[in-house]
């Protein structure tokens, strides 16, 4: 089957490998109907070392089930099922509690697995992984499902943890895909003032679109006083860090009221930050992580199948599997939002 | 009257000074009878470099109300009253969200205002700062009321951020008078697994008479795989960090669970900390601050009175204000674990 490898900064190739098959009983395989390119691949796209071996690629997908193994309970073949970007058993204490990124039995897509960037995946611990999704593969609605995979979920897991509601104010830091579904669960959970910091007019017009109050083009010191004089010189309540870098998470600290939690939700590209006495005095609250995205994705779903929010609004640029590496070029060069890809 | 100054590292002076009075409508003035020696008056006790001018000491008192401002409403001449580290009026948007450290209205004892270290203070925000006693001033539970000006209500502030209950388990690190005030904070909260690293005899001997269930001497990396092998591999559902050190939130860092909380009460010498992209994959919150005491005292009061908990057995050497410098010297030997002064 053909599937996606990146063999270094800038280098994304469609190749052929061996065909996905089930392994273990607890496996399905997925014939991809759909995936896309995350923000977080532009990481090695812009700095992976040359490797003599791909890395298979993307974390994003959904598809039709064509075989199951055996000990698999609440999946048949023909179901059309959506996988979150880390696969867990939704079994374990872990899991149970909503952290399914740290199950005890799960894992990341890619390394010596399929990546979702391909014709079709082995799904492991699939009854725990994957989520059926009650439209056939024909939808309109799939661009907007596929956003249950990661950057839907990832908004909303910044939001969920900072303790966005209808009393609180929100920052949300980043213009992306992950900032944009940040803005787009801080108004489903009632938020009423979000302020979004980014400087590109199509996506944060997009963001308007999607409940964004405000805007704030600066960035750093500026940015920072610009957040403080929409709010009376006290901050948000909250701040969706959705960057990952430092200046970001600088912005963030910079722009949080006093007793307030910064969601952390973009990959980091650092190792140290600044949670310094200032914080302290502030009692600054810094929560968030990788989103388990399993957690959230039946109680969001709803909203997106009734059309109340409509996050694949976001891909703006479609491509075939062969033509991939033109999405990622697009995507680092900031022509594409986000890309979807079909095989 | 008679005051604390310190002049620099180790020089610690008992000198005279105007004698403390009413200034603003809204002051009361205090008359010590209890204040002590803060963990965190070692920090310029042991670096503060040589000033002309000396700093006021102490933030932590009670005593007894001589006189009040015209506006003060809830006071009288003669009341027992204990003081939170921080003053605040207790009435704007941040006290009334439980935030006393950022009133808007609030500051710090010393500067410009007298210190707890002293034979009186003027109360700025009276009405608002100041809890009234239910005991005379002959009353054997002074010392475990003093514990309300700070310390003790610090370790409850790094217990309730980290979401301590019966169903989390706890590490402490620190075995100073905030970690086990920690320990208390902890067990009263329902917490049944209380591990305190620590490595003094005669404080995690308190410390378990407290409630904590495991004392781990060990430090740094061994500390944080001793926490783990008692804890199944996982880490505690909750850290407190009741330190400041770099090296105490290191060991913070590894020995939370993934998806678990630091409450950091430490006051930070720091200014950079690895809340790297390890911790963002576990999920890790960062909480806690400077703990707005004047929040927690009414709750926590009640538990003193009736002897449930007894704070004030931390306090184990008491010194005339004379003789504070002796105090000053004997905690930062670690010959004494908190030290009381009488004026």
């Amino acid at each position: 089957m053909r599937a996606t490898l990146m063999y270094g900064a800038g280098d994304v190739r469609v190749e052929h490998v061996p065909d996905a098959a089930i392994v273990e009983p607890t496996d399905a395989l997925v014939r991809v109907v759909l995936s896309c390119i995350c923000g977080s691949d532009l990481w090695p796209y812009g700095s992976m070392p040359a490797s003599e071996h791909g890395r298979r690629m993307g974390h994003e997908f959904l598809g039709v089930v064509e075989d199951v193994g055996r000990d698999i309970r609440s999946l048949k073949r023909g179901d059309l099922v959506v996988a979150p970007f880390v696969w867990a058993d939704n079994t374990c204490d872990f899991c149970r509690q909503g952290l399914q990124t740290s199950c005890r039995h799960g894992g990341l897509w890619g390394g010596e697995l399929d990546g979702g960037q391909g014709e079709a995946v082995r799904v492991p611990q699939a009854d725990g992984t994957l989520v059926k999704l009650p439209v056939g593969e024909d939808s309109s609605l799939l661009p907007d499902l596929l956003a249950l995979s990661d950057v839907l979920c990832t908004g909303h897991h910044a939001a969920v943890t900072a303790g966005v509601n209808a009393h609180t104010t929100v920052t949300v830091v980043g213009d992306g895909a992950v900032g944009l579904s940040a803005v787009i669960a801080a108004r489903r959970l009632g938020a009423e003032r979000i302020i979004l910091m980014g400087r590109h007019d199509v996506r944060t017009s997009l963001g308007r679109g999607f409940g964004a109050t405000d805007v704030v083009t600066e960035r750093g010191a500026e940015g920072i006083e610009r957040v403080r004089e929409l709010t009376g010189g006290d901050g948000t309540h909250t701040v969706l860090e959705c960057v990952g870098t430092r200046p970001a998470v600088e912005m963030s600290i910079g722009a949080v009221r006093d007793g307030g939690a910064i969601g952390r939700v973009g990959a980091p590209q650092y190792s140290e930050i600044p949670m310094d006495f200032g914080t302290v005095m502030r009692n600054i609250t810094l929560t968030g992580g990788v989103a388990p995205a399993r957690a959230y994705i039946e109680e969001l779903m709803p909203d997106i199948l009734d059309g109340t929010i409509r996050p694949g609004r976001m891909f703006d640029l479609a491509v075939g599997l062969d033509d991939i590496a033109s999405g990622y070029r697009a995507m680092a060069d900031r022509d594409a939002l986000k890309v979807v890809a079909r095989p």
